[in-house]
């Protein structure tokens, strides 16, 4: 028998106890061995759930599951980033394999629960942390031994992704839409590390550092989130034939990589205008396999719950790549190369600031009540000095990326 | 040392060498092994290869692979369906494992090898044999134990569906863009397999029985080329705002499976009419993860050598899925059930003829030259039957299925 301790039990933990449920005489099957989930750590161990469980299952003591000498495999769910790392790293060291969903745990501390877990030669997998229920992590990994990967991008998360499907199709405000994603449980409550990108940021420095083999951090990426878009912003995409989405992409460039995580706009017969409400998409290209794009759910509990349990499968059937999968090249950081087009909107605007980015204009698209221009090739972040020099608070402009 | 012995040195078992060859350090680095290929099995010993190697390391003669104690791993890559079956059943029975790209043999020998495999523990691998480049069948085969997949649809050949993109967009001649295909390598001296359906329904077959877990054969499936197919259709088919693809699709339904190869008229702006050239796509559906797309080069020397050396990391590693895949339910199959509107053209018609398939219409496409209808909802081989009732040779209509 397995015995799993579980740590959080919200919705993708509650995803994880339902498939295991359903799918018992099959993982049976597969693996050979019943799979149990011994322990679920707590906050409130009083609380109502959904599910039925055991007595005694629950606990708020993570020492019940630490000293358990039968758990071998710890699922870390609780989405909190620093006590997630002190159970992470806790269970490594007391020699229990760890899957977590935690985006915000394995961007902050990628390198060194990888480093510690190969030491202990237990498994570290998350999955679960990108994509959500597409199985892209181990495909990536699986190809990097065999492909020299130039690039990655994707739409990386299902809030921001919903919130701009539904802007455009439906015409509504950008409050509205978030507060029926939020009804909908598409946006959690606090949607910050959403709208405002931290969450496609941490997905793409996993992405980028496994795919090229060197360390890209946070810091590494160019970064504007969505949170200030306006109907007025989605009228002036559809006038181009084009469509907005939050993309996260990194390049790597003969001697070094750029990394951004930007609202883009694209033409809406390009592949990822396709890719609306809550999917995710990504995309990357190796020398040998050329591109290769994989979609599906990026959120969800059961989607999410299945690539938790997809890898506590390759944990007891002992199909995962074992050993460190980070490389140690050390790449530079090339982002003061990438130049593109902007489209820049400018709420309660005035003359004198409309003199003032002149000089970076293309083309004017509009003046009245809000500028909107479309800029010349240039740098983000001369814009963003450029705003700040002109005092113009970052909730009163929108940027935003113009692919050709 | 890993040794490997390879069985034919065409196209992919020489992409198979390339990537040895430049991928060298990193494969060394990920499995700590160095591996080797210690001997290729070719027909003509003399003949004149592009690349460069060692000496003694071609063979005619099979015996030297199958005797050598050092080689663990077969890499079958000969394309023939029954020398191919004897080559790997030896193999197995030589204690070798085996990775091969020869959908022939899988399709037909899938249950026999699969079951061979297993009774000796080793590893009979084909990630190749579908979807090129693309990881299907590793991610198919991980999703069973945890999902209930009812359907799986792809565009699955990359000949097909050059010809297709191409006589569309180009408004060119099927045999045109056939010797062009050829020309560059898409296409094979005989395509037959390719443009009669053949290949696509033998991966259609391996993807249904995974998915399923249990046996879908060759037979079970309904069948339909696009060989026939004349710029006069693509016309007809543009003027409805819709595109054709070849489509290979299993669905489960209550009490049992259908499954079709058939030329598809879809919509425009859908999912599949966006995978153009030699590009394919797979689609599945289950029930935790929900629609997972993957898409990527379906051919080609480097993407399809990629898959096979994807499979001998695997074994190297022992990254992969242990034991039988399949399963053993009993699926009824529903293709009698299966009823849709059709697009079907009959070349040189004649009034007789038109009045003996008016039962049969709901819009009248043409009358001149062909006779080009749309179909009522109707089953497939009510239409095949009528056509051979009427001794209409088929090499002088064309029908395709149209989804809504």
């Amino acid at each position: 028998m397995i015995r799993i301790g579980l740590l959080g039990l919200g919705t993708v933990g509650t995803g994880v106890v339902e498939i295991l449920e359903k799918r018992q005489e099959e993982l049976k099957f597969l693996t050979g061995e019943e799979i149990k989930i011994k322990k679920i750590l707590v906050k409130d161990i009083n609380k109502k759930r959904k599910i039925q469980l055991e007595e005694n299952i629950i606990t708020y003591d993570y020492d019940e599951i630490l000293n358990h000498e039968d758990i071998s495999i710890v699922v870390e769910l609780t989405g909190d980033l620093e006590q997630g790392y002190r159970y992470i790293k806790a269970a490594l060291e007391s020699g229990k394999n760890i899957v977590t969903a935690n985006k915000a745990v394995v961007s902050k501390y990628l390198e060194e629960l990888s480093s510690l877990a190969a030491k202990k030669d237990l498994a570290f997998l998350y999955e679960a942390s990108v994509g959500g229920g597409i199985p892209i992590l181990k495909s990536l990994k699986e190809e990097l031994a065999l492909n020299k990967i130039t690039e990655v991008e994707g739409i990386l998360n299902g809030t921001c992704n919903y919130i701009l499907t539904e802007m455009f199709n439906e015409e509504l405000d950008y409050e509205e839409v978030l507060e029926v994603a939020q009804e909908m449980g598409y946006a959690e409550a606090d949607s910050t590390a959403d709208v405002k990108g931290y969450d496609t940021l941490r997905k793409l420095r996993i992405l980028g550092t496994l795919a090229f083999q060197g360390e890209i951090n946070e810091n590494d990426i160019l970064l504007e989130g969505i949170s200030e878009i306006i109907p007025f912003d989605i009228e002036q995409i559809k006038k181009k034939e084009s469509t907005i989405k939050l993309i996260g992409e990194v390049k790597e460039l003969e001697d070094g990589f750029t990394a951004l995580v930007q609202p883009t706009i694209i033409k809406e017969d390009s592949y990822f205008a396709n890719v609306n409400n809550a999917f995710n998409s990504v995309v990357f290209r190796g020398d040998n396999v050329g591109e290769l794009n994989f979609y599906g759910l990026g959120a969800g509990m059961l989607p999410t719950a299945n690539a938790v349990l997809g890898d506590v499968i390759d944990i007891i059937k002992g199909s995962y790549r074992k050993g460190n999968p980070l490389g140690k090249r050390k790449l530079k950081n090339l982002n003061t190369k990438l130049k593109n087009e902007y489209y820049l909107r400018i709420s309660s605007p005035n003359d004198s600031i409309y003199k003032s980015i002149e000089n970076i204009s293309k083309e004017l698209l509009s003046k009245k009540d809000n500028i909107a221009i479309i800029t010349k090739e240039i740098e983000y972040l001369e814009i963003v000095e450029l705003l700040s020099s002109l005092g113009i608070d970052n909730n009163n402009y929108f940027i935003a990326r113009i692919l050709k």
